[in-house]
């Protein structure tokens, strides 16, 4: 099973200590990334299917969760370094618990850090993790309005994954109301409409990850 | 359009406005529930059925979101007495917002209000808004394994309503894990799996508001 660190939120010089971290990834050459959604909107599945589908590109994943060690023990699993880390109560995850972790991970050996934040769709958005960039998901049974209900996740979202939509016609998703929705919270990203059940635009998701990678 | 009644969360003293709130609704002879999931996991569509499906229940609603009067749009549809609370950016309602609202509403009218709280499995469960129960939703495609993740939601919850069941199958939804994380977290809430598509379930907890009103 996981190790599990137990940390406190520490919300004051949250930007020191994300400059921090910004730095320790950038001395180390790895690109960070925050991943962001409500609850079970397949962050942990999209991880696994990325990793094994990639098997040329580094990954190291940081589980951020109130309680329980299930999401590293998935990640465990696919080979790739992860560490847990809960929050007992916690809504979101704070840099200084990002910083307090790092030198658990053998960074030089990484390409991509990818931290899964908290299950939650608000406030994980208001806290930089010093990562390079944000990306959110969107599961369509959560329906196509959460985009204006939740809007500063999306807002500054770099990447914006539309999950589960082999399941889009059963839950009677409207992607429609996504894309108009975006052109005032975030004109800028395209939405990557996606399923790692059906394969589709998974493809997408790849394309835009390994972007980073050239940079 | 519903109305927006936008307010900031105090959460000093949430115990005396709680106290309030229930002192309120126990003078006008009203039930209050307090409604709790994680975004998109059904609860606007389990208000609107619900409604549509007891006319002879006279419920109100008051719709928390961050942002938008989407919410109370759809219960205005049904012909229910809805207000629309938005926090502008606070992840969970606090009593003082419900306590500042109920003027607005004909309670001697009302049998059951339904607070339908932020869309989020973490922060509103902390705060108690003066009803007399909590009701909490779990959709099958968030994944059968958030009650031990997300425990202090499942921990204080009346009742817990297991949404989204036509489509378990079509997201491998274990029902299993739900029910062993209760043992531990809240054995004496027996959950209700039911669909407001399919109809499933919606009988129990139909049983389940009736038995309110008996006492």
């Amino acid at each position: 099973m996981a190790e599990i660190v137990v940390m406190r939120a520490v919300t004051s010089d949250n930007k020191l200590h994300a400059d921090n971290v910004r730095k320790i990834l950038d001395d180390n050459g790895v690109i960070g990334l925050n991943l962001m959604s409500s609850p079970g909107a397949g962050k942990t599945t999209l991880l696994e299917k990325t990793i094994a589908d990639n098997p040329d590109i580094k990954f190291g994943v940081i589980e951020g969760d109130v309680y329980t060690a299930r999401d590293a023990d998935r990640i465990e699993k696919t080979g790739a370094p992860s560490i847990q880390l809960n929050t007992e109560g916690a809504c979101h995850l704070t840099a200084n618990m990002v910083e307090a972790v790092l030198p658990k991970m053998n960074l030089k050996e990484l390409d991509i850090l990818i931290i899964e934040n908290i299950g939650n769709l608000i406030c994980p958005s208001a806290f930089s993790l010093g990562t390079h960039k944000r990306v959110v998901l969107l599961s369509t049974p959560e329906g196509g309005d959460k985009v204006l209900k939740y809007p500063a996740a999306f807002h500054r979202a770099d990447a914006i994954l539309v999950t589960k939509t082999d399941i889009a016609d059963a839950v009677g998703f409207d992607m429609n109301i996504v894309l108009d929705d975006l052109k005032s919270v975030n004109p800028k990203t395209e939405p990557i409409a996606m399923s790692v059940v059906s394969g589709e635009g998974v493809d997408g998701w790849y394309k835009w990850l390994r972007g980073l990678l050239k940079k």
